[in-house]
């Protein structure tokens, strides 16, 4: 009998049980997932900026439902279940669309406003029983914050101020710190989509650690030194990352970046932050950009990842090279990715059956780990 | 709580629920649904004229089994299991072909007659337990109609006569009235597959509503301006839908058709009539053709259409144009396979749980849904 | 009902039923079989060969794992589970490769020697709890013979020398006739891979039965005119099939052959010997080559099998033309193994749910059928 096969409570001290590895590959483990923790929270949908005028719309795959994100004549954000009540067709097939000023489902006609309302169907004013609110679209919640739109399709949503603001605060120490970086306000510089062949979890404990760092990121722990001692940022509260002192920005090569972003602050300058804001963003602050990861679940062993490279509005304008900038942490993506990708096949061994160890500088997953299980046996 | 979140029996008045979206979506339904509905029933599977000669054969899934039709010696149709009674070779992996007098298995050479008996195989004569009936092939009942061939697995079949010619004689409400169109001696013009991305109940529920059909299919309500009220021909036992008064024939650009079916009665001239034979088959008759859709469904989200173009074997012969025939209910297959193929993904959203809801004019969909439910708990 | 239909015991005296068809298809049967056979017994995994100097690796699926077999600095051959202790990595993902001198895990570079220990680590130092043992790779037993590497998954293996030896002897008569043959001093020749979609007992059972030769082996039956009789030369203990008269050599067109292994006797000479070594090796003695077939078992309907030729290592060193006698049992393979990819789709025929017959000839099949089903019990 070797240590993992002890009893998680008898292992040694200073290490901890991971995951058992069916909790990465069981499709029922993902199904529940999907109900308890991804149709339940919030879920960072789509860039509000996308939705720049009535009408113009996105899909987005959230737990196990398409949604339908758009903006309403008089301006705001709204989110539907994108089907149609009559007879289930999909409204949207489309990734992002336009629409003049009503969804039309495409098989019978049923219309709907941009609010959700049923506006028009062949022979509705002779079917009075066809209520126009009543067989409306669903409506799914929505939140507006850092320059995203949050959904949540529970029929209560948990508190946003805790679940997502407060992850920040908690993260940083300060319910301000973020907000200096003004990334509601900030423009999409660079978006790239990632198809990772990994469960979601892996992907998250990649994040949150970096006992990884000098082994796969050379180019990120010579930008930040501190990181080839293997403990991430986001092991201390308020704590931000150095810059490397011969580094001019956050670059692939340490030349200099864009613009400062007004608003962060002396002691923000020169530093790296990172948070975690469960179940499936990463948000990494940087002076002159932010990076937010997004991640969709779309089955126990595919999660897609849009990453998106937010700069001042008048940076993207003028046309500024962001490539140095974009690169360092696109590497840093492919790296963390392929390295997930590498566990994924193996969480079936015999020898990941009751999962593997976390050394000291890895504790802190263990409270992700804890908090997964709390989520699922709800 | 929304109205389709009601029992059915709290919904108002003219509105009837559909089924619930599990019911096009979970392969256990599915395979419910070969082994109590396409293996007990009969089964359209080739046309007769596909075997002109002893030996022609064709292979074609019934349910779960491949089944291989063929012509004896003697001229009679004759259908087996497609698999070798010694160890389980598949007999015929061609969809269509010939054979001389017998089909030998390539494992061994078990050698079967065009009736099925064992007549060869390697050291028969010092085997003689190997009965040569008991060690045939496994038939299969068949029956001609139409200029097809129905197949039936079932040890004992249902009713030809009730199931199948009365399903056209209580449509139309004549038994002769489908004779007219001497479907048996047509030749098929023309034949497109179409392999559909859907449940096949959702091609049935398509077929018979014509609700969508001032949405969907323009060339169609042009030809037949009472379909633009959404009213399926199939809503009125014995009704045709009639021509448009500008309409020369049943063509997509309203041009004259070919030359009329002889048998075709002056009130069944410019009038179009659809039939749904269950579980797989829908035949349309209009004065100078015959459009027969087979559907063999593959899988829960899966449905393999195959269309004939049925018209005077002399008009054939000749050569005539039939495009302009052919196109126009090729485009309606089109369009309605599109639209099917849009609700099957939405199936499994949670708006859909207890399904979409039936308008008036679709309510005889109703007794469809009833059928099958009654078919999968027998 | 039919014959196959009785329970087996009431089938005529000469005929016996082969397993049911859901044995070949159900994937919970496939997941028993890993469990219980392939990760219990000896499962011949590389050819010594490939190893052949320290630090070199091949990587092969055996059951659900993924095992790395290598060669210690001390020149032993070792074989361990291909994941890393840590938090789950594939370590190696290549097939075949070297190292310098140690396995280095990718993500957190833990480092393991070639014989499994853990060797370094990021801050192993400090991490006093993590032992260089416990934490090692985790092994797996191996044995050699025949110039083969055997692993064995089972904490406590079976006997070698009775599953695996045991098959050679009971198959020749003699427990020294295989090493006349001097297996593990030839040279692979030739080898290639084959993806067969089937089930692996389907290709155990055309191995151990020759009813099929006349049908599918031309060139066999060529060579060896017993075969045509229906006779494998697996149903007499010790027989060794007579090549033709008129053959030079076992090649694909009876010219000669290459040189032939000094050790093989007079009584040997000119005759072919085959030994089936459950569960997945099959073994062809001819005077100047030894034909080694290796299963890896997939998926319920997905074997590969990886075919060596293997010659005297000066015949393979001096550039001997090998082809025509590496095609006469490529051929065969192919012939072998389209005859079981045309069973596999047809055993989930209803005609085949109580499985088909085996012919006297093949009734030593049913041993092989009773001692999987009793495997599986167990
Ligand atoms: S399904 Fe949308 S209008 Fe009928
Ligand atoms: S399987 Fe057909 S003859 Fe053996
Ligand atoms: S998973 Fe191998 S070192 Fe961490």
């Amino acid at each position: 009998m070797t240590a993992t096969e002890l009893p998680a409570s008898l292992l040694p001290e200073s290490l901890r049980a991971t995951l058992p590895g069916s909790a990465y590959t069981d499709p029922q483990v993902f199904a529940l997932e999907q109900e308890k923790i991804f149709e339940r929270m919030w879920f960072c949908a789509v860039r509000t900026s996308e939705l720049d005028a009535p009408g113009k719309f996105r899909t987005v795959q959230v737990g196990r439902e398409s949604v339908l994100v758009t903006r309403s004549r008089e301006g705001a954000v709204k989110a539907f279940l994108n089907i149609c009540r009559h007879r289930g067709a999909r409204l949207c097939t489309e990734e992002a669309g336009e629409v003049k000023r009503a969804f039309q489902c495409p098989y019978h006609a049923w219309t709907y406003g941009l609010d959700g309302k049923l506006v028009a169907a062949p022979n509705l004013t002779s079917m009075p029983d066809v209520d126009r609110t009543t067989y409306g679209l669903v409506n799914v919640h929505v939140r507006e914050w850092l320059g995203y739109v949050w959904v949540c399709l529970a029929e209560e949503p948990p508190s946003f101020e805790e679940d997502v603001i407060g992850a920040a605060t908690e993260r940083l120490g300060d319910p301000k710190a973020v907000d200096h970086y003004q990334a509601d306000e900030l423009a999409v510089g660079r978006r790239i989509r990632y198809d990772v062949r990994a469960n979601w979890k892996l992907i998250v404990e990649n994040f949150m650690e970096c006992y990884h760092c000098a082994t796969i990121h050379p180019e990120l722990t010579e930008m930040l030194p501190e990181f080839k001692g293997g403990f991430a940022a986001q092991y201390y509260v308020g704590h931000g990352a150095e810059f490397a002192e011969e580094a001019q920005g956050f670059t692939v090569d340490g030349s200099a970046g864009v613009q400062r972003i007004p608003g962060v602050t002396e002691e923000q300058d020169r530093r790296y932050y990172a948070i975690t804001i469960k179940p499936q963003v990463f948000v990494n602050l940087v002076p002159d950009h932010v990076i937010v990861l997004r991640m969709i679940p779309l089955a126990a062993d595919r999660t897609v990842v849009e990453c998106d490279w937010l700069f001042l509005k008048d940076v993207v304008d003028s046309g500024a090279d962001l490539d140095r900038s974009v690169e360092l942490f696109h590497r840093v993506n492919v790296q963390d990715f392929e390295a997930c990708e590498r566990c994924q096949p193996a969480m079936d061994s015999r020898a990941y059956a009751r999962g593997g160890v976390l050394v000291p500088s890895e504790h802190h997953i263990g409270a992700f780990h804890d908090w997964v299980t709390a989520r699922l046996s709800d």
